[in-house]
């Protein structure tokens, strides 16, 4: 399907039918963008049960709007949620999740009668579709050869700070539109910090360097986490490290087309309890990827649901030893009859400079 | 104010007096970050009139919250809004312009009884304290000294996308902590676009090159715009970036503490209306910007308020003719007796190679 006309995805209309619904307003901009390619910071998409559709959005955004989603009608306003308001009756579908309770209240104010959509597109976006996979994988490709290049550089004596830049220079050299995130590089005791923001620190021999990264492209994400040593490693390194590559494998190979989301989870945490770690895992194993670096699915014991085919999923599980360091081995995961990882780089534990 | 320690100034307790409320809860998390120094991405403020105060976080960061918020008890959950409908009763405050309907039912399903606590903590954070201004002023220094080495380099011949990382990366060599929001560099016809972002549209002779762009310092943003010409400018190029310029001058004039906000959105107006560009700003022409790159208070003509010392706002107008090209000035202003420009760059026309 055409990414600037995803609101004309059948979907739409049987989950608005199901709702008993007239159309739904979809303020959560990520969404807009989904559905329409719209990407200014300011507008309401109301995608009508009958498949017509509107965009709301400001000035500042006419020739965009129009350049971006050439399909849609575009109506330029003042005030977004206040012409939104004007355009709906009968009972609407609004995104409770994510509208606050004060917006929410204004769109109430007018003849419509307001449900909740639940997360109706959040779950669209969950399997993606060609085009996404395409992005995913070239933001993948950038962020890996970031790294291998990074990788062949000296770490030792430079700034936890100087290495994220030095890496993310290299992910924008090769055409990156964005980091996905800021790059977490986290070295020696700060390695324990799951989600560590690198300092000043001056990598040493002997640490552990956490590095957490990825580029962006065309709005979607790669995500990706290796952990090296600088020098030889000490035992315990070499131990946590061999438990984690191990744990996160169990975790991608589950990551199958219709197997429960939860035997993910199940799969890596049984490797590190088997080895005695669990305990030092103080984060989730993983979750969906894609125009957002954190979306659905979550990879938990608890998360219900199976594994479709086409959904990109992370696998990170981690040992942190406070004080000491810590271990975190991530990929992007393509979920299909056998996972494919996407950002293919050894697991091994390398020893840098 | 120690920064850790901002939930203790008496105009908390004074607007829950008020608001007739025991406390409020605090889900933004930028709020949560000014009253008690914690920048993790999950986490509920339980700020009390008496002046106690309990941080909600997730494992993930416990140990960043007892480092950044030392004064605070921290109580590690796994569910942060689950572990506040605990913690309530009587009447609490809450977010309501910031909490979604969704979270809003949860929390209201305890004993508490809930009220709008309004834009309190974003009311607090317009006018900024000595650490904030100081912040501020280094985020400033280091854009202005990038953009200032940036132009003395030869722009003709580059890409926009190769010019904006080349000025990130000399923000970042300054010590950036990171870029205060997605560079702007649009070039010839693109400078009419307001928000544009940067392509491989090659930079030629004879282009207006627009430039908007800041660093993040300790959670704080610079946000500034200059307009400059690749080669000597043709008429229509110098008169309207003389307009402009006068405009900007204009609007900076009245940042003054006591005036209106709304008059220096008339001040900056008034000079593009007189020399008949006026409707060719498609933009507001300043906000307030802190720990956010938007924040309150906006200018405009219909803004309420006057202006205190000590508030932090941008005064960017322009002209943007579609198809042509635009010019915008804008810096960052702290308002006193005199407004004092956060970022001194001349507003001259410069004429680069």
């Amino acid at each position: 399907m055409n990414p600037r006309n995803r609101y004309q995805t059948p979907q739409i209309t049987e989950a608005l039918r199901g709702l008993g619904a007239d159309g739904v307003v979809v303020t959560n901009l990520i969404n807009i963008r989904y559905l329409c390619g719209f990407t200014g910071s300011n507008g309401v998409l109301l995608v009508h049960g009958d498949g017509g559709v509107t965009l709301l959005t400001d000035g500042r955004y006419r020739d965009q709007a129009a350049e971006e989603s050439p399909d849609v009608e575009v109506a330029v306003v003042r005030d977004v949620l206040g012409a939104a308001v004007e355009r709906i009756d009968g009972t609407w579908a609004c995104e409770t999740h994510a509208l606050s309770v004060d917006d929410h209240a204004r769109l109430d104010g007018g003849g419509a009668t307001l449900i909740s959509s639940g997360r109706l597109v959040e779950a669209l976006r969950v399997v993606k579709d060609d085009i996404e996979i395409e992005a995913l994988e070239r933001a993948c490709r950038i962020s890996v050869e970031a790294l291998e290049e990074l990788l062949t550089t000296r770490l030792g004596g430079r700034t936890e700070r100087q290495i994220a830049r030095d890496l993310e220079w290299r992910m924008f050299e090769r055409g990156a539109e964005a980091i996905a995130f800021e790059t977490i590089l986290a070295s020696g005791p700060n390695a324990a910090i799951p989600h560590h923001r690198p300092t000043d620190r001056v990598v040493e021999r002997g640490d552990l360097v956490k590095i957490d990264f990825g580029a962006r492209m065309d709005g979607y994400h790669a995500d990706c986490t290796r952990t090296v040593v600088v020098g030889p490693p000490a035992d315990w390194q070499r131990e946590i490290h061999a438990v984690v590559k191990a744990s996160q494998a169990a975790g991608i190979a589950a990551l199958r087309a219709g197997e429960p989301i939860a035997s993910a989870d199940q799969a890596a945490r049984a490797v590190l309890d088997d080895a005695g770690w669990l305990e030092y895992l103080t984060t989730g194993v993983g979750h969906g990827v894609g125009l957002e670096i954190h979306e659905d699915p979550y990879v938990g014991l608890r998360t219900a649901g199976k594994l479709a085919a086409g959904t990109t999923l992370t696998m990170e599980p981690g040992i942190y030893l406070p004080g000491r360091g810590g271990v975190r081995i991530e990929d992007t995961v393509l979920v299909g009859e056998t996972p494919r990882v996407l950002t293919p780089l050894t697991t091994e534990l390398l020893e840098i400079a």
